[in-house]
């Protein structure tokens, strides 16, 4: 509730967009909480966050815990800043107890998850895993014109005292504790989601190439009409998604028309495509039938299909599933498995290290949203599950 | 040529929205022309403008021929200018020649035929006519906030030396002349349009409520996506219509969705639908398809069709159509009927007198466009059979 200030909207929700003046002062407010607790600040190239714990072997590769501190615009309280606080938590839990810990652990906020004020999304942990290289990241700019490398530049300026480490380092393992965004949990009454892996998803933006022409005079024989091509597209290709079954996540959340005009008959149109599987294989061959169908159904109007983005379908090691299972457990909170339909910093971490995710129950499955909400109790149950899984890895 | 430079774009095109000032300036020129010419300038409380050469019985209801001096956005220099100053040539000649005239004849500039500043288009013809009450339209106002009685009093200002006269008056007759607006003329080569009818439209705004959702979790069942409601909605729409032939002309040229991100089952969406048939009763059974087609294809979400405008088709008295071939035949120029396709102000003025139109080609049908072109022969060609339309109907 108290860095819900930061970026704090009139609806109740939080609009802390990545490396606004409104993270800035949610970085400051955590780093503080960070050395009441004993651990040390730093930073990197990619304006990640990190705050250590010392273990007994200083050399040994870290433990990584923590989420993100950003917001969509009209976002909630929990989302990433749940992770961030129960790392913190668990780690000054941990400390507090004067638990033995071989391996140092560092509570983690990864730069720009959202992706809503520079595109894409989860660009900390990208430069961080280098599953992406920063410079590719570093000239987009927000609508204002910013650039990623002069948010950067202000964030380092805002921040002097925190060292900045080499960008690539050896991490153990990470493990990432977040609200579930989905109806699960809270439906069946568990408190832990023990997450299986993150649900692939790959997008495209599909551009229609028609000709403008008089409403009132053109016939149909004549027209190119792009509006009603992309229609067809659309229809066609959610008879094919529709024919795969109930899991096939498929959206159109985006279509733009020009000149988009009543009387005009369209010479344009853009749409997006989301399409989401569990199952790579699946993902893979739905999303091969894009470009086939789009281009069947384009009639007279000339068709472009790019894809934008191709993630598949991940699993998390059983190691590590069943360490948050036992844990859980142990604890006798109600556990069970669950597939995270939504993208995480987890996806690039799994890359390199063994990751695992912890889910907990959010109000009525709503996220990206002022209305979310979540129970203390349910919190802190996730982050009691989070300390046991830490000191295992850190002496793993 | 010369009226094109009030409001001149740097495409070679014409912006002149209806009462700006670009309109202003291009009245001032036009009512030196007409007291140049021997004719008074007078206005109405719409806002039309007339330049009267009198008849031998002042008392006589008018000849009335002109068209408008408003453009679209990205117009040309044809669309209604010609109509006006063809008139004025004509008008001219008559007077020059001394050809003895019983009924007066005016030159008219209907104000407001376009549309796009302030929507309705038509509407000086429109309040001249009765066909509305100019009080519906004074409180409309444009994008930046202006109404239609503020701009009509900026034009009184500007002219105070022109008389108004009573908005609703006799009218004998009402010839206008226009580019075609199409390609019929120029591809058959003929030099006259003698117009038969104005082809009827319906228009309607379809809003579709569904659900926002995450793209990534909610599955099919659960979704209620605005955008695919729409899509279905269309598509079943232009079977229906395409079952109807080629002549029906179905359009939807536009398409907002909400909150149009790509990530984000589509929470609403809002079409426009633009309906022609040359056959009145055609028009009026396809447009009753509309509601029930859309609420058919409805699903999960809700539908509201709300018609915006009812237009059915018109056909000019056989007398004016006659009249208009004649003068045609007897000046040795090629002319063939047609079909108007786009409103004009002849739709009104129809209502209350005997109206006919006179097309003339137009570069490769081009028209709303800086591209509009037209040939100074055929222009000259189209005021030769005004000159002699008029002389008929101001003695009739």
């Amino acid at each position: 509730m108290q860095l819900a200030r930061h970026g704090a909207t009139a609806s109740g929700g939080v609009d802390r967009q990545a490396l606004s003046a409104a993270e800035i002062a949610a970085w400051r407010e955590v780093i503080a909480w960070g050395r009441n607790a004993g651990l040390t600040p730093y930073t990197d190239a990619a304006g990640n966050l990190f705050l250590r714990l010392e273990g007994r072997d200083p050399d040994a590769a870290p433990v990584l815990t923590g989420s993100h501190l950003d917001s969509q615009p009209s976002g909630g309280k929990f989302d990433g800043v749940y992770g961030v606080l129960a790392g913190l938590e668990a780690v000054q839990a941990l400390r507090d107890a004067h638990v033995a810990l071989r391996r140092p652990i560092e509570v983690v906020a990864w730069m720009n998850e959202e992706g809503s004020r520079f595109a894409p999304g989860m660009m900390g942990s990208a430069a961080f895993t280098g599953a992406a290289s920063l410079e590719r990241f570093l000239p987009i700019r927000d609508a204002d014109g910013t650039s990623v490398a002069e948010a950067l530049g202000e964030l380092r300026t805002a921040f002097p005292e925190v060292a900045s480490r080499p960008l690539r380092r050896d991490v153990a393992s990470y493990v990432e504790a977040h609200i579930e965004q989905g109806p699960i949990l809270e439906r069946e009454g568990y408190v832990i989601g023990v997450v299986t892996g993150i649900q692939g998803k790959r997008t495209f933006r599909v551009t229609v190439h028609g000709e403008e022409a008089h409403a009132g005079t053109a016939s149909r024989h004549e027209r190119k009409d792009a509006l009603l091509a992309a229609v067809r597209m659309i229809n066609a290709l959610d008879s094919v998604m529709q024919a795969g079954g109930d899991d096939v996540k498929f959206t159109v959340g985006r279509l733009d028309v020009t000149p988009n005009a009543p009387s005009v008959v369209a010479g344009g149109a853009v749409f997006s495509i989301d399409l989401r599987h569990v199952d790579s294989s699946r993902l893979a061959a739905l999303g091969d039938r894009i470009v086939p169908v789009c281009t069947a159904n384009a009639g007279p109007c000339r068709v472009d299909v790019v894809e934008l983005t191709t993630a598949m379908s991940l699993a998390f090691p059983e190691s590590m599933r069943e360490l948050i299972r036992r844990s859980a457990d142990a604890l006798g909170i109600p556990a069970r498995d669950i597939l995270s339909s939504a993208g995480h910093d987890a996806r690039f971490l799994h890359g390199i290290c063994a990751t695992g995710m912890i889910f907990v129950p959010c109000a009525n499955g709503i996220s990206h949203n002022p209305k979310e909400s979540a129970k203390p109790d349910d919190l802190a149950a996730g982050a009691r599950v989070l300390v046991s899984v830490l000191e295992t890895l850190a002496n793993a």
